[in-house]
């Protein structure tokens, strides 16, 4: 049962651990993995002489690893690639908390922060399957209908992975928690829900007449944890 | 006109200069204003240990400070109110950029990267401003409504604010960029818009009968840049 525990959740640092709140605090595989899956937006630290840099960025999730890819010219790849500390943080905002005071305003929103160090890719079939990763987790579908990479654009992608072995979720749900004496106060309270939305897909001003919407474009939505 | 345009311009530093794709880069002050003002979510990187943290939360811009806030117990606040470096991340995500080949994919989107150290806002009235700025910049009008913060609220509750001295945006907008050879191929290509949307507003369940729901909360949108 260690072990198992071991594989099903993440170990408890002193960086993952809440200090404050810890009922928001969640270590689990699946409920980090949910969340990774329903997002594809991270933003990435990592430190630059001395000082802290913060970049967003693609990524893909498989297995216990995420993948992270760019220009192989890109500064931040070159710098990651160089195996050195990085912290990737994914947010997912559920909602505005609107509470009686002001104090109790918050809200609702699930996140995930890593802690590691990435690698860079070098293998060519993990490179093309981290590719393909990357693609499916933006639009599930796609990858199917593309035009895949040519050896030069392979050459001129940097894919770096990350092993998820220290990370942790942080998330809020529910209702505003006021005091109980301001419950009786009259103005409204309750949440606003918020989540990403896609609208309708804006044809290529050079797409040819007739080639048809597809369906993963019509229809785009995030899979839900 | 020098002393002008230091004033409407960030300065262009090593670390807010773009290597690459030059073109998406932005130091104007109107532009990295009006994404600020649009976003209410940040990545907030600083280093602890040697190592990079990356923690979302909420913020607002006023003229040339940002401020954040949250518990005096938080650790995070706590780290930056000591002087160190941070960087402030905010990051508008507008769509995703279907092209014909895998490898002229991409996202369009707003964003902007702040450098500087944060400081403890101990001013009394500038801490006030700052927590109705803060509830303003995330949904406007609800300052009127709420009960407003007591003396002990004021002193559980820490605001830092960063002046807006190194600072760029970074925009990618419109339709794909492919090869010349792979426009003729036969796939859809575009854009599918992405925003962040407003659901129905849920009440409270411990809401009286009979309070109506506020336009704010209805009709929530974000200002648009």
């Amino acid at each position: 049962m260690v072990v198992l525990r071991a594989i099903m959740t993440f170990p408890i640092t002193d960086r993952t651990k809440l200090k404050r709140l810890p009922k928001r605090g969640h270590f689990d595989r699946e409920t980090v993995y949910g969340i990774l899956d329903e997002g594809f937006i991270c933003h990435i630290g990592f430190v630059v002489d001395g000082h802290p840099v913060v970049i967003p960025t693609g990524y893909a999730r498989v297995d216990d690893k995420l993948y992270i890819h760019g220009s192989q010219a890109s500064r931040m790849l070159r710098t990651l690639a160089g195996g050195i500390d990085a912290c990737v943080t994914v947010t997912l905002l559920d909602g505005l908390v609107l509470a009686r005071s002001a104090f109790h305003h918050s809200m609702n929103y699930r996140s995930v922060v890593v802690f590691g160090q990435a690698m860079l890719v070098e293998d060519p079939e993990e490179k093309m399957s981290a590719l393909v990763a990357l693609s499916e987790q933006i639009i599930r579908g796609r990858w199917n209908d593309v035009r895949e990479p040519t050896d030069l654009e392979m050459k001129l992608t940097t894919v770096l992975s990350l092993t998820l072995e220290e990370a942790s979720a942080k998330i809020r749900t529910g209702p505003p928690l006021d005091d109980e004496e301001d419950y009786s106060l009259p103005m409204w309270a309750g949440v606003i829900p918020l989540k990403l939305a896609a609208g309708e897909p804006v044809n290529d001003p050079r797409l040819p007449d007739g080639v048809p919407v597809p369906d993963y474009a019509s229809n785009y939505k995030r899979p839900t944890s």
